[in-house]
């Protein structure tokens, strides 16, 4: 693939400004079919193997597909965000959905939140099990919250956890799915691989005087970590009507205490997605991926929706990842900082001819793990882009970025 | 009770400025005793009947000297704010821990959160059952999590729902309570009373030809809404040597959906404490009680955190609270904003004799709903100060909002 704007390096944290590679440009017209928009998706920030990037690849491109499919069909953003993700759930080798990572008891628990950036609503479920696709939970809690209160006054809720959140679930006809289902074989595997370093860990660590825990310095740094995916999902979609929507969907960390949270059930954290308003001038839709405590603390996804209102988006998402994530103080006492961003840009141009608009999209990623893998395509494009972004050679993945995107003209109607 | 700052009331949507009231100032002098402090307390922003006052300010009294009691024996912000809120949850009269709201199934599930403004951890645990006291639950989170990681290189998490949040708890040595000893009398018969109007409301709502649900405008208005004790409770801490500290629980609203997760456990929307950094020229501490769903979506703890932070904490509370909740565009399709914060702003003045500083405090409270319950004290007061701020005569719940508050000066020493 071709490269984008830039990529960028750095030695300690924070990487010099060395801009490289072509400026994506595609302009497409206001003046045919009326089904435009385009989707940016992600198979998480993490570490992608050469040897699947493949199947990552393969994922991103049908999961674009979907999205450009329904957008194609006059859907809004939100509708076809959520076909992006299920797709992205459904694959076997993304931590989400089935082939999520197995938590401490070799439970499959998931996490997902959608946002619709025009209505500014909200859904979003946690630790729920048991339920294929968990971004259908989130994008059902959104909609029957659009609808009102409930009887006698009551509220809906916006999230919902556990076997509440399941139950919920099942109630309102979306099927059942066998925990054992959702594991595969690789994530089978996994879990067996991490319980004997586990055991071996703590064997290891009460031989060795019975250390006190540290983040750095004892014996747990001899020890050979789990192997984690931290491919959570996610997609940003822009539709014809300049409408943004945002979603993620995650597994969470492999061997996480049942009932860990992570950041794709975390407002303001997973995702985020604002149309154009008076205190906004332009769209944004953001969705995030890594260590989900990370994500959390910093809420990564709302910083970014709200750095990218300045003029250079570029710019100002490298500084929000260096400055509120690398160097956050929130994580001041951690190691290395694990996270990655998609971020759509929609900025309103100029009135044409035809009666709509020729909207400026910005479309960027950047991640402080080993690499990310993107996907992204038009509405007018016959197929899409796929990338695995790494970190430049020598690069310390957690406390260096890479910082890549591209810019396409969208003719949106004003309907 | 002394009418402090100020209050103001509205016609439609925000107050007009009309301060009234003295100003209360308590100067407490650094060469006295180091044991200094200052906590600020609430028992929820929600419906406080004058019945119920009394029982309302005495808890709040008690949590205030619980927390007193801890900073005068040198004990950190963080440590007082769990003695203030074990406190108000054990209070069989607030909607957190014992006492609180039943959910749709009958079962208490309790939400709560905890922030250390000086290494900014964090724990929160949702739709946690079977633990008389949550609070200690998020206490516990946010210590294990700073020990380091976990065997095997695994992050520890900061945020546990359901079931794995209860086995976490009894496996940190936390004990059991049963969700009968959690329920009282009194949120028994509301259960009951709610789930008959419930039925009756679902009745009612069939024989309607089945009208589509709506906020407004529909055989719902008709209907008695179930009583729903908004009375979260939280707490706000400033110890010695001038940290901060944040703390939040609830059992969210009555007859919500099992697993439903409210503000208490959100980060950023709950509580949030953070200490005078260099980006942040003052120490603040929020907490926050309401709906959940208008605290979670508005972020309202750390948007008033940020808010704070200029020359006048009142004005700039105030506008946070009129721009930022009420008239928030994520709100925009709400009938009413239901919420209340207590804030603290610390100032460090100037160095003293004594080898200390003077800070300059400003303790706040405002809320939408038609009252507040809150308490507040010194460490150098010989007994707390309650006080149940209501909104003036004529305005509207979820509209309007009153705001009220104080300042002293504290010895803080600079060790």
């Amino acid at each position: 693939m071709e490269k984008l704007i830039n990529s960028t390096g750095c030695t300690e944290t924070v990487f010099p400004l060395n801009y490289s590679g072509t400026k994506h440009n595609s302009s497409i017209s206001s003046r045919g079919p009326r089904a435009v928009g385009f989707v940016l998706v992600h198979a998480g920030a993490g570490y992608h193997s050469e040897s699947k990037a493949k199947e990552y690849k393969h994922v991103c491109k049908r999961a674009c597909q979907k999205a450009v499919d329904r957008l194609r069909t006059g859907a809004m953003a939100l509708e076809a965000v959520t076909a992006a993700l299920t797709e992205l759930e459904d694959s076997p080798f993304t931590n989400a959905g089935t082939g999520s990572n197995l938590n401490l008891s070799g439970d499959v628990e998931c996490d997902a939140s959608i946002m619709d950036g025009k209505s500014l609503d909200y859904g979003a479920v946690g630790a729920l099990s048991g339920i294929k696709n968990p971004v259908l939970v989130a994008r059902r809690l959104l909609s029957e919250a659009q609808k009102g209160k409930l009887s006698a006054g009551r509220i809906p809720p916006c999230f919902l956890v556990g076997i509440g959140a399941q139950q919920w679930a099942l109630g309102h006809g979306i099927p059942p799915c066998s925990s054992e289902k959702m594991a595969t074989k690789s994530s089978l595997a996994a879990y067996k691989r991490n319980k004997r370093k586990m055991e071996l860990a703590e064997k290891t660590e009460l031989t060795f005087l019975k250390r006190p825990r540290s983040s750095s310095g004892t014996v747990r740094e001899f020890m050979p970590p789990i192997s984690s995916s931290l491919d959570t999902v996610g997609a940003v979609v822009v539709d014809q009507d300049g409408n943004v929507a945002a979603a993620v969907s995650s597994g969470g960390l492999a061997m996480k205490h049942p009932g860990r949270v992570g950041q794709a059930a975390h407002y303001g954290c997973g995702c985020w997605a604002e149309n154009a308003h008076d205190a906004k001038p332009c769209g944004t839709a953001v969705s995030t991926s890594g260590c989900g405590e990370h994500l959390i603390r910093t809420m990564l996804a709302r910083e970014c929706s709200t750095a990218v209102q300045t003029e250079d988006a570029h710019q100002a998402l490298l500084e929000a990842m260096q400055n509120k994530f690398i160097g956050s103080p929130f994580l001041a006492s951690e190691d290395g900082v694990l996270g990655g961003v998609i971020v759509l840009k929609c900025k309103r141009g100029d009135e044409q001819n035809s009666g709509g608009f020729q909207d400026l999209l910005e479309f960027l990623w950047s991640h402080t793990t080993e690499s990310m893998c993107v996907g992204y395509m038009s509405a007018h494009d016959s197929k899409a882009k796929t990338h695995i972004s790494r970190l430049p050679p020598g690069a310390v993945a957690g406390q260096s970025l890479a910082i890549e995107g591209g810019v396409c003209r969208l003719g949106v109607t004003n309907e």
